[in-house]
């Protein structure tokens, strides 16, 4: 399929006028000219109309782990890298992978109903009618059950929406329990309402969160349809992703499998997504008082919280099988610097036919290595290794990266530079999350990417765009700081045990926030003819991408010294010390003042004989914590980069090889072989995904979770293996910088 | 009907622990004894019973302004006034009203539709089927229309609204505007319409705001059903309220009337007030982008902005016809000073059967009167003349209210001392608005009433309840400062004449926030049936609003010395003085942050060719203002202030009669005959209800206008001109200060 003409000619009169003039960070001038003129030859030559044609291919049939059309994409992107001219293989692992046996979700009482659990095809989408292929609509890693019980909705199942139940008086002991999807990671749901004695837990797509109340539904417009529903997994990932039955180990033929009854990242009760047709039922079953207004959705009745009178039925089974993994990795051997591996992924595997998640960014990367494959034949040759993965079995559970890089993990604990990563990729702007070691690097790079639509760099798009939404102090900011902030990354797609659990500094980018998307996540809709209609329909952000992720892969592999910039990470480091402390006492304050209104009486003052209303618990206040050791390593981490960093300027590329052995570590150092309290796969020691988020990030997650868990001594114990860390990184900063001429004048 | 006997218990065991025990404000120690004594006596007087009767017997039918049951019910109200010896009459005035001729609303195009217009009766409420007597849905003083033409959605359609859709390149010339209920003053709504070039308008209530998504409809809940629509005035009340033929005069035999052409308050387009049901085939027909989410109601669609392909036919006429008015006026003659009044007043009439929009107000008011009535029988005698006020045609435009003050200008100028107001009253908290001058009264009298559900006092209900829910900076203001403060007076009621044409010092007082509700609002449903199932059912809290206005005009009535108070006044000024400030600083930094965005290219990189934006206009940035009279007035008053209630206090009660002369003047000097830049009507340089806001209150209007309307020399005008009304204030409090004797140190 051919871009249609005159999107063509838009892109052939695109200027590159946006192209890096300036010398590279970590290259020498002679080494940064010629870097410059490949990176320009470079993205001259993603197309269109490849991108779009690598999606129409990889998305024609549904692929899912374990399926037949999985394996050929697996086949296909084989061929495509080797015809290049790479030295590409398929790794083959194996993991525990769940599918429907039987599901069945019922209202009892006086106006019974069964639900549909079917996402109907529609008949301008071709692909939408292939229901002998597609996946149910289901929750990967929910346990078999069958559970009778009334109902409770739970907003969107999160901590603090228990709290506001405990407020109201309602428990959800012994009930199914009826979320939300949205504001948390999914599989935080049923973990939170197992703690909270629940027996079952249904999750819905409100139209407020993804349906009609965002934009029109699909077919007319992008978001979800009254009987779409979202697949997705629901392992307790944030205790470990990968296979449930290797942690740790890669699930390579022979492994030691942990039995299925023993893997504790499964949950405690059944779990079943359903669409807004399907749960409208059950909701208007619901009892008791009117919902808070947070909690509201869109549908058109008013939201009660339940307990029903009439129960609900749900009985799910799955076939608990191990499934093959394909991993499809390629290989550009680095000619001065074998030894150090610049690593690029993005997974290919889908819930269904997948053409936003993931195509719309493993589509990019796959024209990103033909390009580098062009790129070889004229003659370039990169210093260090680089390695291009399309893993296999992200979406159940991050399995085909996990396994990998377990498998590899001494490999890869030595030789791993960096891991780029992409996953869906949209229209709009600019977004990159990672190492803040690198957050100068992905500066440096988005300021060389032209964008699509309005022919800035994508970087002051991005830049111009976060100082028209920001508050009036971090408006400020923005405008004095050289580089834009990155957030730390969380979880949710492969960079996870590159970052977590190795300590392989990793960014993780893409395109987005021009259109109100999300109605097709993970739904037999998220397809060719849905992407192609409303989303970067004529893959110019496809290109962006492709461009972006490929000039990051090329100037960290060519660099004289790795670009690594420590500044930005003691700046960060001094923000994650203040946020901490911020925190603590905003908890003090907390906890002082809900104390003070208790014996005030003000929960008397709020009595409302209609409505039942439980006042809150006195509770302790919290401790002052010991932040002086933090505060000495932030401190310490900001005179060490300050050093290094001028040092690195001053030497204009030129540096003994072993610095850049130190640079690899620096993120290795970050990391503590015991991991968090809790969680020891989960080793880096600034970042992690939230144990009762999921997706989303905490940072200095040690500190930050023992805080708002409550548990004081261990707060200040991590206080204590932090700042060693942050110390260690300090150290290795002195250390490198003695390898770096000393500065001219001073 | 009698009270259930459960409620009737509860009530009889409600000690009055909370009675005041400390000596009265502007009470000699014996006169407080007498007055505390005379005061607990009356607060055991009101019978929810009676309340609940007397609402039964006045919402029986439809009672609007010319309707048969809108005498009779004054007749009644005469006739039980005058049953409990007090010397009532009706006085009787007219006014221009507007009924609905036709009405007519229809989509054109491929799936025509017109809509219903109606409101259902419903079965289990018996006063909903009298539609032969019932007014229809429409708005008063629209003017007729007969407009044919695409719809655009514009929210709320205020300003700030129309600023949106410029910026989404919509324009509204030529245009009907469809906009829902809420967020301001429904009159504003064809206003600004107008201002902008639409043709007609239509104003429907959307479930989000109070229908089903704020709690279950009618007659399952309190909320708005889908066929209920609010009747309400559209009459550029901003300018002038009252009949709009005799502005600033009463409408008595005789008067020369502007004629209807020339009258400027009626609107200059057709409006039409519409249900939910009947709004949604006109929603859905609208084209054009999703709307920004803060425009998005409830319906189970994606809201547009339009316009709409198929037109819309609105088509409304009336008859224009004047009415009689029939005010109940009952006075009780000062046994000291006669010729110093104390006005209590609630509206009588309603649009349908108004059991809760006026009567919850009404009768609590009446049950006043008779326990006042009572009184006198056991040897009370009040120190000053009361007079109890029951308004007719408060709904179409103040009418009633505003034509006897209009009246009766000269006399109230000046005998009156205050103005209680009460209207629409529901089940929760106390609230109060007014002058500052009465802010400490106000809290004084809270201090003695009992709150029927948690049996603390009111004031201390209240107090806690704020604290709850105040942000963590006004907590600490609330807890510090000894009086609650209170609101300014928007308008909206029956005050409005009294605080902003007369300058008489007025409070508007009642109970609520408890219940969601709303949804009954100015509907055919408003009625014995809504009221008595949804909101204050046992009537407890029409007996708290007659304890807490009764004890108002009592304390008032008998005070020695008036107890008004200035310190909270020139606290509130001075308050007042730094918004004004804040509000010019935030407009400057806006207007620089915005030119600096456009002209740093904020807007390209905000582009998508998606989408229609535009950019905001480049603006001149605010001048620098001069606020130093202000500054200086504020501080001269805060002095006088301080100076006067030392001495008050040190006075003990005692002070010679011309005091009471100077205090009742201390509102009057607070107006300026010369009224607001143009709408000379409103007199008070201190509140006015907001030229586009049409409630809600702009304090120190001239000024706060000016600066929002970007008039930058009538702003400096406007702060010379209340410095001099507040110097007046200060002069005035000297100079009672010399009334008073000399305090004892110092």
């Amino acid at each position: 399929m051919r871009l249609p003409v005159a999107a063509c000619c838009l892109l052939a009169v695109a200027a590159y006028a946006v192209d890096a003039v300036h010398p590279l960070r970590g290259y020498t001038p002679d080494d940064s000219a010629t870097e410059i003129g490949w990176e320009q030859k470079f993205r001259q030559l993603p197309d269109p109309d490849h991108i779009r044609e690598n999606m129409r291919r990889l998305s024609a049939r549904p692929h899912h782990v374990g399926s037949p059309y999985d394996k050929d994409n697996a086949e296909w992107l084989l061929a495509q890298l080797k015809s290049w001219g790479l030295d590409a293989q398929i790794e083959t692992f194996s993991a525990l992978f769940p599918t429907p046996k039987s599901r069945k979700l019922e209202l009892l009482g006086p106006t019974p109903f069964t639900a549909k659990l079917q996402e109907p095809p529609i008949s301008v989408d071709p692909t939408s009618g292939q229901t002998s292929e597609q996946l149910p609509t289901y929750n990967a890693y929910s346990r078999d059950g069958d559970v009778t019980a009334p109902l409770v909705y739970v907003n969107y199942g999160r901590p603090e929406d228990y709290e506001v139940l405990d407020r109201m008086g309602i428990s959800v002991k012994g009930a199914i329990v009826i979320a939300r999807y949205g504001a948390s990671w999914r599989g935080i749901k049923p973990k939170v309402a197992a703690e909270h004695g629940a027996v079952g837990c249904i999750i819905y797509s409100d139209p407020r969160d993804d349906g009609f109340y965002r934009g029109d539904p699909y077919p007319q417009g992008p978001m979800r349809p009254a009987d779409g529903a979202q697949r997705g997994s629901v392992m307790d990932m944030p205790v470990y992703p990968g296979d449930p039955q290797t942690p740790g180990v890669g699930a390579v033929e022979g492994v030691k499998l942990i039995p299925i009854d023993q893997v504790q990242t499964i949950t405690k009760i059944p779990v079943l997504p359903i669409s807004w047709a399907d749960a409208t039922p059950f909701l208007k079953a619901l009892g008791g008082e009117t919902v808070p207004e947070a909690w509201r959705g869109s549908l058109p009745f008013t939201y009660h919280v339940g307990p029903s009178t009439a129960k609900a039925h749900l009985a799910v089974s799955f076939n608990w099988d191990r499934k093959p993994l394909y991993d499809v990795v390629a290989k550009i051997k680095g000619k001065k610097y074998p030894d150090q591996w610049v690593i690029r992924g993005n997974h290919h595997d889908a819930w269904v036919n997948g053409a936003g998640d993931p195509l719309s960014g493993a589509s990019p990367e796959l024209e990103e290595a033909r390009a580098l494959g062009e790129l070889l034949k004229q003659g370039w040759e990169p210093d260090r290794t680089i390695i291009y993965c399309f893993w296999d079995g992200e979406e159940p559970a991050l399995l085909g990266s996990t396994e990998w890089a377990e498998t590899h993990a001494d490999e890869l604990k030595q030789h791993a530079v960096a891991y780029f990563n992409s996953d869906g990729n949209g229209r709009g702007y600019f977004r990159a999350e990672g190492s803040h070691s690198l957050e100068n690097f992905v500066n440096e790079v988005a300021k060389d990417i032209q964008d699509p639509e309005t022919k800035m760099t994508v970087w002051k798009r991005v830049r111009l765009v976060d100082i028209n939404r920001a508050t009036n102090q971090a408006r400020g900011e923005i405008r004095s700081r050289s580089d834009l902030r990155i957030p730390a990354l969380g979880s949710g797609s492969d960079y996870t045990v590159f970052i977590d659990h190795l300590g392989v500094a990793s960014v993780n980018l893409g395109y987005g926030g021009e259109d109100e998307g999300g109605g097709q996540y993970h739904s037999a809709y998220d397809d060719f003819y849905w992407y192609t209609h409303f989303s970067d329909t004529d893959f110019s952000y496809g290109r962006a991408l492709a461009q972006t992720a490929g000039t990051m892969v090329m100037r960290m592999a060519d660099a004289d010294v790795l670009p690594f910039q420590f500044g930005d990470l003691a700046d960060t480091v001094h923000l994650y010390d203040t946020q901490l402390k911020t925190l603590l006492t905003e908890k003090r304050d907390d906890a002082k003042e809900r104390d003070q209104e208790i014996s005030d009486g003000v929960y008397q003052a709020l009595y409302d004989p209609r409505k039942q209303m439980v006042p809150p618990p006195v509770e302790p206040v919290p401790p002052y914590l010991n932040f002086a050791p933090l505060d000495q390593a932030s401190d310490d981490l900001t005179e060490a980069a300050k050093a290094f960093d001028q040092a690195f300027a001053a030497a204009n590329g030129n540096a003994p090889l072993e610095l850049n052995l130190d640079l690899i570590r620096s993120e290795r150092v970050l990391t503590d072989d015991r991991g968090l309290p809790s969680r020891p796969w989960f080793e880096h020691l600034l970042y992690a995904p939230g144990f009762y988020t999921g997706y989303g990030v905490k940072t200095v997650p040690g500190v930050r979770e023992a805080i708002e868990q409550k548990k004081w001594t261990e707060a200040d114990e991590q206080i204590t293996r932090v700042s060693a860390a942050l110390e260690r990184e300090a150290d290795l900063l002195k250390d490198a910088t003695k390898l770096l001429p000393a500065k001219k004048s001073e």
